[in-house]
Order: C-alpha cells, then sequence, then structure tokens
C-alpha cells in the first residue's frame, strides 16, 4: 500500500452545497486511501486574492508531499488552464488564474515546475462547463496521490497567470504604509506588514520605537491580544509574523469598520 | 481487515452545534475504519426535499458501496420507522419521510429493496426522543459497514412514503415551463428542467433554438459563465444537465430576488 | 502500526479561515495515523461556557482514549497554562481557563490527573502570541495520539481554572428554577433542568405531574417533537436528558426570543 498521500481543498464553494463533498466522493474512488482535509470552502465567492492569502498561510503546515487543491474559478468553462504547481515540498492543483501566486514569485529551485493538466484522460469522462472541481481538479489531484509521475499530466508552461498582491510603501526613511489584506472570523484585521518589513525599518522590533497610524488612530502594539484589556484598537504581530489590528474580545471589523484596503501607517519614533 | 467502506453525511444539524460529530463519535466505536465524509450539514431545517435534492446531486460520485446517512427528521420520536434503501451500488440510511423519493421512483432491479430498519439491538442502547441521528441511524450504519448482512437489520417493506418532485409541464408542442428547484451558495438558480427535458423539445440542444423566459426577461444560455460577461441574468446547462439561472460573478438570488418555486419557461424557435 | 487514534477539535475559530485546517496539518505531520474529526468550529468568539456545554454533550460518544481538543481562548499569548485534563477513558487539551469545568468537577477517580503541559520541546519550534492551537495544542495532541506517557508532557498540577455553570435554584418543595443555557441551531432552547432533577421533584416523570413556566406561558411536556402540533412552544425531555423548549417546524429562538439566562419553573402539580 502506498504511502496515505494528503490533498487539501480550499475552495469558493460554500458548505450548504454538496460541491466539496462530491470532490471527496471522485476523489477516493480513484484513491481510496488519500487522506482529504478541508481548509476552507468559505472563501469569498470568486474572491481568488483571498484564496491565495489562505492557503499562503496554511501550505507549509502540512507533511511534505501535499498536494493542495485551491478552487476558486470564476472562469470555469472558459478556455483558462488547469494548472500543477510544483516547489520543493508541494503540490498546488486549480485554475491559471493567479491564485497561486504567491509560489509562483518564490525563488524557483530546480525542482520547481508549472505544467499545464492537459492530459483529459485523467479528467472524469462526462464532463460540465460548471464544475471542473468535480471533473478536472479532483481526479487529477487523486491521481497524483497515487504517486504517479506528474509528468504524465501534461506539459510545463511558463506564460501561467500571476497578479500581484499590494506591497508596503515606503513613505519616507522613518515610516512605510501598508494596508489591511485580510479580515478574519474573529473581526481581526492582517495587514501586508510583516515582521520582516518593521525588522528594515528597525533592526530591534520593539513596541516603544513605532507609532503605528490607523485613520488617526494611534495604537498600541501588544505583545498579546488580552494586553491590550478594554482599550480600543490595538496591534499585534500575530502568528504569521504579520501586523494584525484586533479589539481584545471584540471585533474590529464590527466596531471600527475596518477592512481590506484599508491603510496602516508605521513609523519608527 | 476489511475493506474501509465510506459512510457519508447529510443533514440539517448545522455546523455549530455538536451534533454531526456525536454521529461521528457513534461510527467509529462501532467501526473504527469506516471514512466519514460530510456532504452537507447545512440543509434548510426541516427541509426534506432539499435534502433530496443534495443526496440525488451526489450519491454516485462516491464508490460503490457507499452507504449515504440523510436526516432532516422533523418526525424524529414519532412512530415514522427508519429506513434502508438498497440500490445497485448504494446504501440510503434515513427517515422514512420521502427524502429518498429520487431512490424509491427510479426503474427497480433484482437487486432493490427497501427495509424497515428494526432490529433495534444494532441502535444506542439508551435512546432518546430527538437524536435519532446518534441512537439509531449512526450505529445501523456503522453496523452496516462492517460489511454485515443487510438482512438482519429488519424486514423488507412495501408501504415507504415518496413525495414526488414537480416536473416540467408541456404547455404545448413547442414549450414547457419548468421552475427552480434549488438556490446554490453562488445564488445560481437550478431548475428542474433538464438536457433531456430539452432534447426531447429538440434533438439538437442549440442555444440559437430556444427562447429562455424568466419574468418577462429573455435570457440567453451560455455555454459556460464567463461567456455571460457582465449581462444579467442568463441561463446555462450546467454540470448535473439541469438548466441554470445565473449572474457572471454575481448572484441571481440577491439580484433578482429568484427563488425556489419560480417559473422558467423554455420555447422552441 | 499503532492504532488509529482519534483527536477532536472544538473551537471557535470558525470555518472560513485556515485555522482549523492548518491544526489538522500539524498533527498529520506528527501523527499520519491520527483520526481528526470536527465537533465545532462555531463556537461563539470567546464564548468558553458554550464550548463547555458543546465538550460535554459530545465526548462520551466517542472511542475510550479519544483526546478532545478544545480551543475557545481568548487568553491566548497570555500566562495562562496549556492543560491535559485525563479521565477514566478520555483526554482533554486545551487552555486553563474554565473550559474543563465538566470534568474537572466529577467524582474523581485514580486515574484522574490534571497537567500543565509544559515540556515546550513538543511544541512548535517558532511560536507566535496569537495561534496556541497550531503552535501547542495541536502538536501535543498529536504527540499524546502516539501513546507516548502523558508524564512526559509536563507535571501535574492541583490549582486549575473552573467556573462552575449555573445549577437551577429550589424554589420550595413543589418547585424549582432553571435557565436556558443553550440554543441549538435549530432554534431549541436547552436548559439546566435534567430528568434526574425532575426525578428528584417526582420519582416517576410523568408529564401530567409537572407544570412548565415559561414567562408567563403555560408549557406543555411532549415526548416528542411532532406531538406538539401546531401548539406554540413546548417542551421535552431531549436525548441528553435535559428539558429542553422548543417550536414544532419552527425556531423558539427567533418565534419567542429565547435567550441563555431565560428562567424556567417547574412545578409538582
Amino acid at each position: 500500500m502506498t504511502e496515505q498521500r494528503i490533498i487539501t481543498l480550499t475552495t469558493d464553494f460554500g458548505i450548504k452545497d454538496p460541491f466539496a463533498g462530491i470532490m471527496k466522493g471522485v476523489i477516493l474512488k480513484i484513491n481510496p486511501n488519500a487522506k482529504i482535509i478541508d481548509i476552507s470552502h468559505n472563501i469569498t465567492p470568486q474572491n481568488i486574492f483571498e484564496a491565495s492569502q489562505v492557503i499562503s498561510m496554511s501550505y507549509k503546515y502540512f507533511p511534505p508531499n501535499t498536494i493542495h487543491v485551491v478552487i476558486v474559478d470564476p472562469g470555469v468553462g472558459s478556455p483558462r488552464r488547469p494548472l500543477l504547481v510544483i516547489t520543493d515540498n508541494y503540490y498546488f492543483i486549480g485554475p491559471d488564474n493567479g491564485v497561486f501566486t504567491p509560489f509562483l514569485e518564490e525563488p524557483h529551485t530546480e525542482i520547481f515546475k508549472v505544467m499545464h493538466l492537459s492530459a483529459s484522460h485523467y479528467y472524469l469522462p462526462l464532463r460540465g462547463p460548471t464544475f471542473h472541481g468535480r471533473d478536472i481538479f479532483a481526479p487529477v489531484a487523486a491521481w497524483l496521490s497515487r504517486a504517479m509521475d506528474s509528468a504524465k499530466l501534461g506539459e510545463p508552461i511558463k506564460d501561467y497567470v500571476t497578479t500581484p498582491a499590494p506591497k508596503p510603501r515606503t513613505i519616507d526613511k522613518t515610516s512605510i504604509e501598508g494596508e489591511v489584506i485580510y479580515i478574519d472570523s474573529f473581526g481581526n484585521a492582517i495587514t501586508n506588514i510583516t515582521k520582516d518589513t518593521l525588522d528594515k525599518l528597525s533592526p530591534e522590533t520593539s513596541k516603544e520605537k513605532f507609532k503605528i497610524t490607523y485613520k488617526d488612530r494611534q495604537l498600541n502594539l501588544s505583545n498579546y491580544y488580552e494586553e491590550a484589556g478594554d482599550s480600543d484598537i490595538s496591534a499585534v504581530i500575530n502568528s504569521f509574523s504579520s501586523l494584525e489590528l484586533f479589539v481584545f474580545k471584540g471585533t474590529a471589523f464590527e466596531k471600527f469598520g475596518i477592512k481590506t484596503g484599508d491603510k496602516i501607517r508605521v513609523t519608527l519614533i
């Protein structure tokens, strides 16, 4: 028996409809030993950027050789291509619409390869125009999880789609401006300002050294949520090394209407 | 070790309460090798028809011998019977309230059998009146997944409940009227007009040949979602071979208030 | 190969964000044979009491030796301790914030032990201040699921936190007052009045014997939901042996605004 390979699913299919369950049936018909793990089926419909952030946060916590299937696919049925991205430790399967940008921009190693999954004999025989998750992505992921040679699944391409994410902007020598790129279900606002960005401003990150500004408010940088106590909106370097705005035991999203795209400024004092 | 048999779950239990998780515990206590797959726990509460559509869309994508457990059961605790439906390739377990109508109406083969799950020694020993998912359906599904003889679980019956679904209505030689039977979480409206229905109107389905009308609007039939572009509501033959109304990158449900029961007319030009 | 040990997850992480999925990745990296079952990820954010009720309802339906991980953890990153509670048949892992009160109050056997999970070499090597589910609880649960000696994970403590739940109050010899402690997703209101409480009022529970009052309404005690028919709000002894208020095919929560903390009185006639 081959190793139990893991296939993760990240989609905007929601959890009421049977679409995610159907994909699992298709996978298990092809590889009864596949271990299928849901990352999320509640990506905002058609929000490719959100899906790319969710998979970026998650992929490396899975065992090597995990196959990450990501399907946010407004172009389903159109000529856009189904893709396999092979990195040093992981496989990514999904549509060629920029959802894998974070992995396509990484420094490329010898193992790195992007393939157009053109070998349609690995798809389901009967295909419809609206559900490639079932007809293309699930079966191909299942075949790959049987440790078959990925070269059989299609041919390498170079002209894949990338959609660069917004990057923090240098204002002057002592200050940068970033933005909120994700609101989690606690109402916390994750920004694109990382610990690395702050380290570049100042080699020793210390909360006394920074002034953090959001819409004319100056925020404290807490070490953990509870430390902020009953104060209103605060900031923390979260467990993904990103600057995050939060309200302790509350939701920054509801209390301050904070949303993706909102600007955050950090200034070295 | 016996084959890892799959048990799927389709319920209206929601995902906040522990009810689905408890069923999984009960199953794994009886068969540690059962592979449990969620199809949906978000069927609209008490909506038997919706559950029957969700399982109809899903069942055949699972490996043969999969046991599909479907629990939308407003009559829980009443004398309504627990049922096992055996078809050529699948098992269905749930209450005798019409939820399995799509499988009970199919042409019956020699294998086809409907059983009253009356062998209460396969239930949990302590039973309550409000959660047969835990006390009856989960344990019986688990025993069946151990490949035991289904004849031990009860006795065959013929007087099971069926609740026929609305069928498209012939208006005249060139036109039919169907209706919306399901709204998915993208806000797409799935109708009871299938490719087969259209083929009967005209042997060659071609979008030039049909006029599709919804509330005085005439809809285009697209080959896939993106093809509709920025136009408003459009139609597509979806991946379940049903006529579906949608708004590209939007939701027909929110934009047009489309809902189950709404009429759609198709006329041969 | 060791026995497939079960790890259950109960959190307030929601299902949009990848947090629960990430925990599963971390677990499977350490123990590829762990069987992970979701109980709920939709505990109301920061509602420790709700989480303790959900796990109380669920734990015993799982096979012996199941590891129940419960994370509702507003104090994440603060000095509050990570805990392991060992009972006769189960393990519980989560923060020391009272979430395990139901198990800490039970009569203690020789096996009973509470441990501070201080052995940080079983945590993930890189840790952040906001996601101990990933960095501490998941890896420790995974190591424990490999049947390792729990003594290696930390040291026994006695000064753990408990947060007693509201108990029914005796009004006089013939009547008690309890309260709603949980609203399920059907809108049913589960109270802290159990069959045991009623048995103490009267050794033979019979619906003729009790008068049940909620906000000046007198409720019937039904044997099962459907029996209540079209009447408005009714009561039932549910499958967890608790007095529950419901509206047949409706929701008591929406129709009567019933909420946790609402008082219910039961009087022996």
